[in-house]
């Protein structure tokens, strides 16, 4: 297994690079690729950048103002791609990878070289100590795309993968100048009009059931087209289903093809939503599950309420 | 001006000591009483706490397992109190304080002696750099009481006064056992069943003008009495009346006593709501400001939408 000082040297000894982000691409993935593009171009390097889908425009402006190249490329580099089928179309490119750099712990190595480490709270960690190792500066527009991967991988340093590592980097960023607060308000703090909607409907027609412990909210494919909402906008909705105050198991049912519903579960301590996924052949974490099941809305409803209501019957007689 | 020296010096030689947070308080002032009491004890001192309102439930885990003293103080420490008519009832303690640990730039002096940093996010920062300076440790309990108070008032991380020194306050905090997810996770994902009422009338009957520049949210008597809503939810809608995409000035109305609408107004960069609010004779900031006004609601509200509209107008032609 590689580590910082083996990116730093091949690194140094590289051009003509190309880095390659993970499909449907997230703030880590494009913090890394945007600041690590700058740092190498800063040293004279030439590089290419790819990703098998289009950048949303929310995090355009991470690659404002980068002078790209266009050649043949004679090393690759992927950043926080976890398994080369994370490629999406540009999956061919895994095995011709010369250098993978990621903080997944269940990385699946596909490059030539791999640094991976599992405790960072994003890639974006790993990039931070590696561009001053290759002997370039961090600049303000540096510190603006680190910040950014580091705070979405993080949830604004919300979840449990923010170490106090993770912090002391934000420091360090902060310090080179990135614009914390305006960041995290362009991620966190702005709702399109279509997750308005979605939201209108998620209060208006969340249900609860076993004494307010489970909550559901089903979206059809009514609501969905109605709405407008996107994938990412649908996403967030089953965590917010679960933080209503008193609810151990929260889901959303989400209409797929052909009568097949899609459970997104998500529980709190001491309750388990892979043990209710499971029961319907489903898996996932003690937090959050999922699982799959066929039939009408209210059938489907009202077997997935009554799995829940065991759990949380079978906590109280704990 | 006193500073941490001179804190560290006067706790050091103080016995029975009387901390006193601000009325309606909040993580900070909690935090900051909650870690230093278990600090002075931990050095063998006799403290109390007193606070004007009651320790609001969702901080109660703050003072757990603290043993307090019953005792006639002999000397009085206030802890995030910008000003003595903070302290609420206790108004009367302001003149017989010894020593003010405050973190506003508005602080106006009462105490004996004041050691206020203007610059910290939270006044747990300036409790994290005390403690070890009386020769006391950080514990886990102590972490997790500054770390309470250092999320809470920077927004977990996302406010502008969240610094490079917040992070690594954070950062030493973590290490010394904080658990911080944990915390985040009851401090801002957690909603009571009033607060999700509440933004059920929120997204439900939230207004658009001026082409979607302009959001309005009215919180008529009827709608606070149904959702049953705290002044801490109500607090919280403002913001989020500005955060839907494209709005640039989003206030809401709130209903008080004879016909008198109080205005909470948020703008996005570059809108100004202080000058909106100036026109009705109020004031703040260029972020966040308000006014009131007397009528009938839509009268009040088409004159207030109407202000919205030429400040944006004059925006437009810029
Ligand atoms: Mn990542
Ligand atoms: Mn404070």
């Amino acid at each position: 297994m590689a580590n910082l000082e083996d990116a730093a040297h091949f690194l140094r000894g590289a051009d003509k690079i190309l880095i390659l982000s993970h499909r449907s691409p997230d703030g880590d993935t494009l913090g890394c690729a945007s600041a690590l593009s700058r740092a190498l171009i800063a040293l004279g390097k030439s590089v290419m950048f790819r990703c098998a889908d289009p950048v949303p425009p929310k995090f355009t402006y991470l690659f404002e103002g980068i002078e790209y190249g266009e050649f043949e490329p004679e090393h690759i580099v992927t950043v926080d791609v976890a398994d080369k089928t994370l490629l999406g179309s540009l999956e061919p490119y895994g095995d011709k990878t010369d250098f993978a750099i990621d903080h997944h712990a269940s990385c699946r190595p596909f490059a030539k070289e791999t640094w991976v480490e599992g405790t960072a709270g994003a890639a974006c960690e790993l990039i931070a100590r590696l561009i001053p190792a290759l002997g370039a500066e961090i600049t303000p527009k540096i510190a603006d795309c680190l910040y950014t991967g580091i705070s979405t991988d993080t949830g604004c340093f919300r979840y449990p993968n923010a170490s106090a590592n993770t912090y002391r980097i934000a420091a360090d960023l902060l310090e080179h100048g990135a614009n914390a607060a305006e960041i995290n308000r362009l991620m966190f703090d702005t709702k399109s009009r279509a997750a308005v909607a979605l939201l209108k409907r998620l209060y208006g027609n969340m249900e609860f059931h076993c004494d307010g412990k489970c909550a559901v909210f089903c979206l059809t494919s009514d609501v969905i087209a109605e709405t407008g909402a996107s994938e990412d906008d649908l996403d967030g909705v089953s965590a917010m289903v679960r933080q209503v105050e008193g609810v151990l198991l929260g889901f959303t049912l989400r209409e797929r093809e052909g009568g097949v519903w899609k459970v997104s579960m998500r529980a709190t301590n001491p309750a388990d939503a892979s043990v209710v996924c499971a029961k319907f052949g489903g898996g996932g974490h003690k937090g959050a599950a999922g699982c799959s099941l066929t039939g009408g809305l209210e059938d489907v409803k009202a077997r997935v309420v009554a799995a829940c209501g065991e759990a949380i019957k079978a906590l109280e007689n704990k």
